[in-house]
């Protein structure tokens, strides 16, 4: 919501504490200046291209740091760290133990940025880092239990218990795109069959919207959209379906359905006060949102009692900066 | 394990402190005084027969209560509580919210019992009770993070986060018999479809072999054993499967596949640092646990990263007894 204000903001960089926070996606790279209410005040993206390999991409990643570490010290403000957040894990001296979508294993991030950029560098899961900002600035400000749920080309999660962001044992928890949900047409990335990411992702959609296209004898506006249906993609069928398209809207009513059933799944598991509905899935907005509740509320297993609140995320695309800025602060004093 | 001691423990009443754990359960109400070490050192059963209604089953819970207080009280021991752990959820004062196997709905269970007995009564699930049993004296002593479940008639769970039984916005938390893992040929009793319980309880077993056995032309040894397919249980199959009964591995073996996939979804959603098998079905063994294990392994997200241990408990049937009789403490004080 404050993200309104970007551009009107008349505070100068030397009244507050600003952050940097680098979200490293498949697709694009995203940095921003993030001051202390959480607003992005100055960003750069750059695209991912995983296939040119670690070493080309670490270089921009070190680039995009610079950029905004000279832009602050420009303005006199001196910063000692920066957080970076990538769609896998890392353990706890920042070397990615696995980034499936970037093709990383056992990558030296958080050195290697050290030694680019100077600065102490911490790596953490995106979806964590997306639920540190929900947590701090966001929809799921000051609760002692929140889920976040990244609905992105794949499912995230970032998990709050105690105020505190839970990484498990390993620190691999939260993996909530990778619980199983069903039986599905099609096995997940990871080797099981019925994961939540195989229902509820943008490619999740994608997939089973060709699927009916292939099977029924029906047009779709959708495809008439994307002209063809290796081009169609998540926005398009969500559009479509607003619209009222058979297809695309018994493709999205599935999605919404093993949602729900998730959803379920962690209010039955955790409780929690809130779940927080991020990445770019999350974009359809009060449409999918309703469609979900409703049939959340008509899975639940202790109808009356008060159960977790569904709402959308306060960042949209900013999340993964703004959560990633809050990276070095959490892991310098984690039980904060 | 320090069970076996029983009856020949040699301190006396006056050395330690003891407690009083109730559990009720659809088939039993089981109450025993429980020493310091979390040992059973007297015990009462009666039968719950839940058709009689809430007023005989509290009459008899709190006559399990006295005989037992009167025991320490003779002793020169007093007490002032005693915990009380149902199949269901019950609320700050001590109301049963919903306890479906027992037919409960808004029973004033802790205020009733405090006027029949004179002591406090708290009231808790009676799998978290047992994940209390488990993290003080049992298979997860001192762990940060650990997930307890009871295989019974149904599912139950308990989950400890940060060394504490974590119970979530409403109470109602760790029902993890209600997270949908698949898709089931019937629906569970809370409505939806595909819920561990209808896959990994004694119910669930016995139903798919029944199914097996109305549709394959083969003869088992369970059901000889049995003398008739209405008349076998759990206990039979486990039995008749570790001898080689076909149709008997077959409904294990996919009672173990689910159980897989539900202990798998436990470790991506909060990579706990154990998870204990509780409850009847648990008492298949090593039998169950291996070939669980086994698929557990084959299905990680992170393989080659440390991921929980899967223990048997370390109480069997006493764990409620045990768990009970710490729910007045944990009450009073939840954040120790």
């Amino acid at each position: 919501m404050f993200l309104k204000y970007n551009g009107i903001k008349i505070k100068t960089f030397m009244e507050e504490k600003m952050r940097i926070g680098i979200d490293v996606g498949a697709t694009g790279i995203a940095g921003g200046i993030v001051d202390s209410d959480g607003c992005v005040i100055r960003e750069i993206m750059l695209s991912t291209r995983p296939e040119r390999g670690y070493e080309k991409i670490v270089m921009d990643i070190a680039y995009i740091i610079n950029t905004l570490k000279s832009r602050l010290t420009e303005n006199g403000v001196k910063i000692k760290n920066v957080g970076v957040g990538i769609p896998g894990v890392a353990d706890e001296n920042g070397d990615v133990i696995y980034c499936v979508n970037l093709g990383w294993k056992g990558a030296p991030l958080g050195r290697d940025l050290k030694k680019l950029t100077g600065l102490e560098a911490y790596i953490e899961n995106d979806a964590n880092a997306a639920a540190l900002a929900e947590h701090a600035y966001g929809s799921m400000k000051g609760a002692d239990c929140g889920v976040m749920l990244t609905l992105g080309s794949g499912v995230g999660g970032g998990i709050i218990i105690g105020g505190r962001l839970h990484r498990g044992f390993s620190g691999v928890a939260a993996e909530i795109g990778h619980m199983a949900v069903g039986d599905n047409f099609y096995n997940c990335t990871c080797g099981r069959n019925g994961c939540l990411e195989t229902f509820a992702s943008a490619r999740a959609l994608e997939r089973y919207f060709i699927k009916l296209v292939e099977y029924a004898d029906e047009e779709s506006s959708a495809l008439q959209a994307a002209g063809g249906g290796d081009k169609v993609d998540a926005r398009l069928i969500f559009e479509a379906a607003k619209k009222g398209d058979l297809l695309s809207l018994m493709a999205v009513s599935r999605l919404s359905r093993y949602l729900a059933k998730g959803i379920v799944n962690i209010i039955n598991m955790l409780d929690p006060e809130v779940i927080v509905l991020g990445g770019g899935v999350s974009k359809a907005g009060n449409f999918l949102l309703d469609m979900t509740r409703e049939q959340v509320e008509s899975e639940l297993l202790y109808k009356g009692v008060r159960h977790a609140q569904i709402k959308l995320s306060a960042f949209g695309d900013k999340a993964g900066i703004v959560g990633a800025s809050l990276i070095p602060a959490y892991k310098a004093n984690p039980k904060e």
